[in-house]
């Protein structure tokens, strides 16, 4: 039985030999050469994987996606009815993000771009500063990477508010929830952090009415999924001044085309999709638990909870 | 009996308000309406006062520097002879230079400089990322700025390192001492990070000699003097490439003049001595806690060694 692997090209190398090193028992083929369909038993499986395609696997008994969002294997048509699908959670993952958006939090929070506009125009000057404590960061998301993140802002002093779908008591963050309370956090927020799964629910919920109800001089850093955020509502906040900037990891297409208004934005920071990048050395080992497990017929770990659509 | 300011024009008014609210009856003079020299009996300065200037004031017990850097006050003529010279020591200037050097070497471990060109030449292009657990952190000075930086950087997973000027034990950084340390710890350092106080030994302590320790590719941040740099020896060697990159807070002279070579260069970051900030109303209690001591005749606090030079 194998493991078909399908990412991008110049990662599927890397990620057959961290498996092969967990164990080199394993058999593990590189898509599009999955040899005899019959053999396949897990496929683990990046953006761009097709979930028509993985019903050509008559033994198929696991899906793993290669990162913490799931929504492109939900999407239709999905996989296959029946089969599991298994997120990775990484410590390699949580901690990259939680960097990523320390580092835009404090860009933002320290006038970094500011500063980088001051230094262009050969202007010595030093900007007001807020102070950390009355610098409210918002997140929306308290999942594995929205709560490391969190609290990594936490500990540097920024007053730190969640919103999460169910109701949630964390130590150390004020949470909202529910259409109420995500009204009532935008409100107070200085710096916004998107970290939500993209489902039905979330998709567009950054937009036009959302981003008007965060304070004047706002700024919002989305990690999470290109499809959270309406990508014109944001240029527009931008443009009439009520959003100070943004920080994108994200994009709707990606690649970002390269006509878009964001590329040239002087208040757009971009990164393309790699804030938190699975390392396959750090994730492999779970992979071949979850087979393990699957094959013996125990309790998968980091399961997708179809109802809830992450 | 007074207590003279002497500050930047648009910073008086703050500490004077600042130190009103601790003790409205405190008799404040802004420099430089003294009055009658005979009533000062505490002065609290910021950098460009003469200390000369300070001769005039016979009833003269304390001078205060208005940040953590005491370097201004000792160089020659020095303070007037016999009169204790304070630092602050506050939470806010500790906390700000943490988050000026965190913001830099996420910066820098993140790329940073690299994705923004990317971004300015419109390219969707996914950059190699080196492991946090492999990115050295090394740190010049393990004073309360240093420590509290240092320990910001370790609680995110880097490997961090200090250079002290006497052996000190710190639980969860590896510490070097001595010029065989200082040797020893920057050939294994890849983000180096200054924030030692300036003295005689110290001035021009980052030159030629010592940057050519560093790895290649390494990177500089300097939040503590601009005399600790010899500034030409930077330009070369990030000109050279064995340096990526440096993330400058202070500089020789300030303001930096607007034709000197960092200000345009593509891998120099600036920022107009803004990493820390006092702020009057933080800081001002203990101003106002270390006057009432020279006058009660009890022990100063914060009291700069005059052998150590800081």
């Amino acid at each position: 039985m194998a493991i078909l692997l399908s990412t991008k090209a110049n990662a599927m190398a890397d990620w057959r030999d961290a498996l092969l090193e967990c164990d080199p028992s394993l058999d593990i083929r590189l898509f599009p050469d999955a040899g005899d369909p019959a053999e396949i038993e897990a496929a683990v499986c990046w953006t761009q994987h097709d979930m028509a395609e993985l019903r050509r696997y008559p033994n198929l008994r696991l899906i793993v996606s290669m990162g913490a969002g799931v929504d492109h294997l939900l999407r239709p048509p999905g996989p296959p009815p029946g089969i599991p699908v298994a997120r990775l959670k990484d410590g390699r993952l949580t901690t990259g993000m939680a960097e990523w958006v320390l580092l835009n939090v404090l860009r933002f929070h320290r006038q970094d771009l500011d500063y980088r506009a001051l230094q262009a125009a050969r202007t010595w000057e030093e900007l007001p500063a807020p102070e950390t404590a009355e610098r409210r960061v918002g997140f929306l998301g308290l999942g594995e990477l929205g709560l490391a993140a969190a609290r990594a802002c936490a500990a540097l002093g920024f007053p730190v508010q969640g919103w999460t779908r169910r109701p949630r008591a964390i130590p150390g963050i004020e949470t909202f929830h529910g259409e109420d309370g995500l009204r009532a956090m935008l409100g107070r927020t200085d710096i916004l952090v998107c970290l939500l799964p993209l489902t039905p629910d979330t998709r567009g919920l950054l937009n036009r009415g959302t981003l008007a109800l965060l304070p004047r001089g706002a700024f919002l850093v989305n990690g999470a999924r290109g499809g959270h955020l309406v990508q014109e509502d944001l240029l527009a906040a931008l443009d009439s001044g009520h959003l100070a900037a943004a920080a994108l990891d994200v994009f709707e297409p990606e690649p970002l085309p390269a006509d878009h208004p964001f590329w040239a934005h002087p208040r757009v920071v971009m990164t393309p999709h790699a804030a938190s990048i699975t390392i396959p050395r750090s994730a492999a080992p779970q992979v071949v638990e979850n087979l393990r497990r699957a094959r013996a017929g125990e309790p998968l770990l980091n399961l997708v909870d179809f109802s809830a659509g992450y």
